[in-house]
């Protein structure tokens, strides 16, 4: 028996996503109010002088954001989409991994805000971003 | 002879980075003013509902401009960095290509701003983002 | 007889707020795509080394993006309320006027996206601003 | 014996500025990783429908991260600019006062990031704002 569109869209709501996984995003910790998740670096990640490429923060901060705040309204038949990703690159990372801890810092009934931290294998801040998170009811996955 | 660091570094600087060719990013046109380039729309460049992931438009967006910034700084010794990336989701796609046109909204010594729309295959505007870049003098690149 | 309080509120969204007039905002030019204003320098709007506040140009960005979106949506019963201001300061201003040019980048049923250019007397852009704007069933005024 | 220029600017660093004492900021901590202050709401401080401004939050954040990027660099002869006020609006405020409590996230040389939490009397998150600093060499106050 076919699983229905509903819960299709449902569990792949509460999953990492396939651009996540092609960035190698590796889910560590994920709840309603708090993501954790790594990246290793490797060169398919980096900018020109080998360095991690600030897309690549911008895209583990707005996966991580849009994952946890999945968790937190899928239930009610809800659908969490990223609304706007602000990003500051602090200090570049040219091996080892990224480290990314979300927490929610905003849960509104339509919109949630979350920061994120990226810190390299030291702890050292990063990058850092705020996602803005629109809350809307789930419908069918476009195919 | 090989070719000094310094050298494949300006080089490095003018092509586009391994992140953004592994996303799949088509330079159309590219100066130090105006950078426009598409991205086809696959599989793994998509979030759970099937449309275009958030951090691809981000990092998208970062690519160009970054790019574009260092068509005007790398002749002079100068690099290029992003320091911040602000990006706003409007209008998902799911199909198609995402086009992007970044243009320079400011050109000091130290910082350039580049606005980057991203669009559909209608036109339609479905993303912006304005990058914050940091121009630096050049170093080879970390290895 | 009393205005009714929906009247009052509506005509209120459609005129500069208690906080333009105290930042001294003269509104130039005002409907639902373009707004345009001035303020004049005053030692009031500077920070300590004599040059126009940060705050000054997000403040000026905030009211005028509001004031076109809410021409475009009170006669629908609607109310524009800013959600997120992303302004960036790429030049200083130490006399004359800054004046403030916005227009709609986006305009969708929830959401509105305006961006805000602030130059000097010489037409050099100073500071340029994103607002993001939700839009929402009008109700009276606080009191 | 008139006071330097010098001397001038770097006391009017360590203090608040015309526009935050328009504002009617309060000052009740500073130094150089943490700012708190205080501003009663005002009719003059209100957007139409009688809630705190948008640009009044902003205002707010950019002027204590200033301050406190200040206390942190003008013993060195350094100036902290303003370079980015990132602000999400998430609470109506209409009355009591507006709670700022700034912390610096990053100190670098030539950069600073603060994050600025903005509460109302209840003590909950009302606003939010990232502020980018640039630190460059002081030079004497723009007259």
């Amino acid at each position: 028996m076919p699983v229905s569109d509903s819960e299709t869209t449902r569990e792949a709501l509460l999953t990492l996503s396939p651009f996540d996984r092609h960035l190698g995003v590796e889910l560590l910790h994920c709840d309603a109010q708090l993501v954790t998740a790594r990246v290793s670096v490797k060169p398919e990640l980096t900018q020109p002088i080998g360095i991690v490429h600030g897309g690549v923060y911008a895209a583990i901060a707005e996966g991580v954001a849009s994952l946890g705040a999945n968790h937190g309204v899928a239930a009610d038949g809800m659908l969490a989409l990223g609304q706007s990703n602000n990003c500051a690159f602090l200090r570049p990372v040219a091996n080892g991994a990224v480290h990314a801890r979300a927490h929610v810092r905003h849960r509104g009934g339509t919109t949630q805000v979350w920061d994120v931290e990226l810190t390299d294998d030291d702890g050292r801040l990063c990058a850092t971003s705020r996602v803005t998170i629109a809350v809307r009811p789930q419908r069918p996955a476009v195919r």
